[in-house]
């Protein structure tokens, strides 16, 4: 038995532990001082929005639980802090004169094109910038070859969009020439370039980052971090993450009536989560139809589950199992090892794990029916739902505010309900995992009533 | 002009300033020592589904910001911290003779049957109790001459109650006699009681509390806090919160498709909110359609109000008011004073705003259709959407182990994402509201694009 | 006791009853003869889209039940039927000259954005029509005075619109000089009108039509009935129906969750229906909630209907009680006559019917609450279900198909599923209502169990 | 170019040709006279809540087109029509001695639940019978080696079983011994059997009835027909189709999400339909999403297809293609022919097309991105949506009637919007299909604006 944990158990933050992040590792970095004065409020109006700003000396603290300062032992003046977000006395560039670019990187995630208008509407209405350009189609945008026009990004452009799931820009994966791109950037004189996208994109913007302090450009890059699998560390949850975890438990659903409707019925879903299994173990908790929740933080032996799920359907008629994409692939891999053929579908965990309850059941002579869905696009694809709505336009304000005032390589995010500022290099550094000795790991065992461990 | 503020701007978590709070009153009561030993998972299966428990000495810091601490001006070890939630290794009760009482009292709240099925399946399933009781029509229940049965509550009775909204134990308001409440009690045999209900609920429990102290007993008394209005001081926020906030936005909407349709249409939509602005903020942040926001923490002019809207349906064509219904009391008090007659309809802001504005077009000349609705009982009926439906299990699990620890006088929350423990004088000692000076209303305010001030 | 029906005892298809219509009612007009070839298909690719012409011979018959027809005692030639709607082989305006209007008047209904979209699709794909305006709120678009601007209507401007309720043109109610609109029909070269609207606006456009004729002109007026009420005769459902009964289910949900949380609570919903009861019938029957419906078209007893509600209760502990808007008149009108002090608020049977159980319950001494709305502007607001879109879809290719082949004065509808043309005069002849003898009532009495009358 | 076609245009109702169908064919067989008063209403209160019952004698036009009627040359009497479904003032069971019993059989499809319920309601509240079994698993559930219980039920348990998809008896597909299957009918003396299936099931209730007859016993096997096909000849819309589709539009609007945000991407959807392809239809139109739509009725050429694609995205930068499950099954033998592996994956045409598109992308060098999902189980396992709530309440209240006259071997339906009673062997006679002269393959056409044929 583990340790008893300090009471950083909440496991959905997955904070540092001490000695971990220094102060230094959380240093906002800036293109300079911010001189000008912040304009006053709406411009639509010509009267005040904004009285309040944010004293630029405060922070928030990485780590707030007793054993964990304890921990550190240094005076309090040097406990690590996070730079909060939010609208700045004195900005870096002047509004009138600032051009601004946007790109959507990397996978579908819901929330993007609220993002997107969030930030143009911040841009055009609080700061009166008056030049927006979308790049199209992910990094390609900024590489002339593949011939994408920018997209002109106009409040009425951006009215309806989030009504939509998707991306109005596009995206594509994958890496593209930072010198190409920072060429790009000077031949439109961009001022502030803002990327949406998951950790590889946030690596391709600190490329970016890098080649525009190389040329000694002032060009603020600033990022909205987007992982449908809520595995970007230090951050309370990502956006799109409560939408994609609904939509997910939609599907456990299905699955459920589905595994109910037939005689020894099994329902089996494949849900996101390559290396986190947070969608799964949400989605799981919003129902109570789950008997088994297996994630990639938690190795498990197939006979024990087999076992398992022969009781559950005996007990009650059928059995549910939700399987992040990412758990037991140690298995497939032993499996494979073992398998002269070397089938490549092996890898994906829902056929494979179809594939066995099926056999298993076959063997023992036990009739069933194993229904198996896996969600993925439906998921990916829906629009955010009113609560992410209402934080992505919070984040893509916050960013806004960073990049007026000149801060670069750096994120926004939400850290213990608090936005703050967060260096790209830390938001890279790992990656967030649901904690197996954690209390939302707990949950799901004591909602489904699996065992430790199988 | 203000001060700016400490790093607490989320103003959402509304945390005492220093030295309002101490140790002591974050101190939580017990009915005594817990020497039985936790059962080690879920009885279903007998298979161990929990191997780890809270740290008895853990606490998590109520005030994290350095600014914050500072102020306090103490050691380290005498910042004032919470009582983390969790399974304890040792608990108070013997599951196998607990008996276990629930009631829900007050307004209805997206997630009430949720919050007992989740008290059900826990005590159940994890910690094996036999015999839970639900009591009808909140504290009424208690009381014989009312003549209500209680409800056995058992997982299969609570299996589907969660598909719907309200409470299948029917609730009321008021306050009843907390002797005859403990004389139930007593007469029962109960050893616990689940208290779900708002502020007043939670003034009851406690006045029940106190009686079972004085008398001797050992009941312990655990509160689930539950507001609509998301006005419970220190917690992140209240269950149902964001299914409320959600479907109102899907009022505004209605009202903002109404408006759009007429010539210079007004939408006005009044939502809840007695004292405190949450849900007309959020719903409102949750669409781009409202161009005003009223709230009860920001007092407003009549003539600058009625001049905005006018200018917006110029400008637009259109325009939306969304209210919460605390908001502008001072001035239909004001009205009050010159009108002889008493008419006790005024207190009602949405029909107050709809004349007021009608009357000021048509002073004008210009036509105009205001569309107002009350969509208060649609909102408080819903049932939990899946977020709320994953805090609910979440809180219910931690009322039970709370409870079987032997707590009492205290209620379950999540403060910076962490689920704690709060003693119940401390969660009614005042009330959550939106910080005019905050980044919630300052989100607003740049969504909007209303003036600071009317 | 009634004499047993004929087999129309649908009662949803309220068809005249023998000799009530003949052939010539049912004869649809045309501005000339067609003498153009239909275009072959999808301009887009320059492919046929297209090898299947109606016949312009063939007939529907109105009346289809052998009780029905052979009452008439006609030859079979000479039963009246409809002429079938769909694309002609000839048509009578050159596509490329034509110049189309559109303008949508009244209430608003779900599916009024999605018959413009339709309506310009068809136009614009199929016929390669290139000029489409849409008329600003209703009929006053066509008004100089009110100085509304035209909206240029193109797929581009269509593409999402279906996605909001309400219509992108605005409406209005009431009645505009028909010699006017058509000196704007003229001023700008119009061939086509097509009239989206309820009786009063089908009666304005029959006005139009006739100035055209008056003056000579080869404008065609064709009208996509629109009625939330589903009030329209001979048509199977109006277009907007299924999803208003759709939304106004939840509302009977809402209440009814209501209802059940309080002591012998009694929800009460009002919903549309000024001289019709489907909603009322059709939501009631979406649900097994509601323990009376009330509609205009069965007078009840107000004694006997609190008599009801008050067994209901106390066998239930709840009832919920539906209200059509147009029902129980009478009883108001009958209170009015005794009220000397005109209350005009008693036209309202919704709160009516409020204040009546209230005082009921009170001066039996039961405690009770009731839960009343209306959700009226909720109803009217949302976008179409999925089978509105397909219907209005449908409903708008056959307008423009008719209208491109010079018929004129005539609506478009669905009798007994098949999409047909009827002409204006006979679509607002009278209003099709809820049958008290027929089989939707009747599956209304079995699903409430409330009595034949009260 | 066909012939132009009679007005029976509209091809969702099927209708024979002339001379297809006889009075004799419609005939509806009954156990014997109906001699008992029917009961005059609701037993819960005593009172009446029917007055009005169907004339025996009355009938419905099978064919009501002109054209139609002409071409069959008889007279007025013997032109075939169907039975009206009602309550009769003679029944041929004496409720209180009748003994129900209900079976559900083959795939899930919205509603079944519904029926279950509303048969349940009718039989319990109208007529007061007071024992009704369900069979466990389809014909399954008759047979003792199975070992499944029988369900008892009553209006409490029924109560919210509506509110989750599936069926709470389970089902099952294939044939099970009609001998035995009586054998358990007799055991248990059952007077009505109620059989809720697709055409397979219905056959199996012929056999059924068959043995019934031959043994002489009283038995009526009434049935209501299940296909989310919408293949059941005759009958208007199945009940669960409309649910069916618009949960169907869903996906499509997910693939389309999926498309438009990568480069030259291509959406592709499956949806059910083995041999009638009205969802894919009816989903296609409910959006305005897709390009192409394929059917089983309408074969294609895969160069022709893959050339309008590459032309769609070319000028779109997306392309959707919506594919019934049972089109282009030529396509693939004729694939098959030529494969010597006899791959048995061939036979899915999803797989089949997003292996084809992407090679045809990949031959030329497009970048592309094919997204492909077959929603087929969240599909049929969603709730029924209001409408067909509705629609499932009346027939199931038509059937109780029908099966209390002693009528047998027969289902009930709406044709043309009229609820009649359909002899099984009619029922099961052919299948319902998409005209591909009709006007419903005409509108998909004009609205995806692809060519007739490719």
């Amino acid at each position: 038995m583990s340790e008893p944990q300090a009471a950083d158990y909440d496991n959905v933050v997955n904070l540092p532990r001490p000695g971990a992040v220094t102060q230094a590792d959380l240093a906002i970095r800036t293109l300079g001082t911010s001189r000008i004065d912040s304009p006053m409020g709406h411009l639509l109006d010509a009267r005040a929005t904004t009285e309040h700003y944010v004293d630029e000396n405060d922070r928030v603290l990485l780590d707030d639980t007793v054993a964990g300062i304890r921990a550190r032992g240094v005076a309090l003046e040097d406990l690590p802090g996070l730079e909060p977000c939010g609208p700045r006395r004195k900005i870096y560039f002047d509004p009138s004169k600032t051009r601004v670019g946007i790109v959507t990187c990397g996978g579908l995630c819901p929330g993007l094109n609220d993002v997107i208008a969030g930030l143009v509407r911040t841009l055009t209405y609080h700061y009166g910038v008056r030049r927006i350009v979308g790049f199209r189609n992910g990094y390609q945008g900024f590489i002339s070859r593949y011939g994408y026009d920018e997209v002109e990004l106009t409040p009425a452009y951006v009215r309806d969009i989030a009504t939509e799931g998707g991306t109005v820009l596009g995206t594509s994966r994958g890496h593209q020439d930072p010198e190409e791109i920072v060429d790009c950037l000077e031949r439109m004189h961009l001022n502030v370039l803002f990327v949406i996208g998951g950790d590889g994109s946030m690596r391709g913007a600190m490329g970016i980052e890098r080649v525009v302090a190389e040329r000694g450009l002032k060009i603020a890059v600033v990022g909205v971090p987007k992982t449908i699998d809520n595995d970007i560390p230090y951050i309370d949850q990502s956006f799109g993450f409560q939408t994609a975890f609904s939509r997910a438990a939609e599907s456990i659903r299905a699955v459920t009536v589905e595994a109910k409707s037939t005689a020894n019925g099994v329902g089996l879903v494949k849900l996101m989560g390559r290396h986190s299994g947070f969608i799964a173990c949400y989605a799981a908790l919003a129902r109570s139809d789950a008997d088994v929740v297996l994630i990639p933080e938690v190795p498990f032996a197939l006979d024990g589950l087999l076992a398992h799920l022969r009781a559950r359907v005996e007990q009650r008629g059928h059995a549910v199992v939700v399987v992040a994409e990412g758990a037991g692939q140690e298995l497939m891999e032993a499996e494979l090892r073992t398998d002269a053929s070397g089938n490549r579908r092996l890898g994906d965990i829902g056929r494979f794990l179809r594939t066995k309850i099926e056999d298993d059941f076959a063997e023992r002579d036990i009739e069933t029916s194993v229904r198996y869905i896996d969600p993925s696009y439906a998921i990916r694809s829906v629009p955010a739902n009113p609560y992410d709505s209402v934080y992505t336009v919070r984040l893509s304000q916050a960013a806004v505010h960073a990049a007026m005032s000149g801060r670069t390589a750096m994120v926004v995010g939400r850290v213990r309900r608090r936005f703050v500022h967060i260096p790209m290099p830390l938001a890279v550094s790992k990656r967030n995992q649901v904690d197996p000795n954690g209390d939302l790991w707990q949950a799901v065992l004591e909602s489904t009533g699996q065992p430790v461990r199988f």
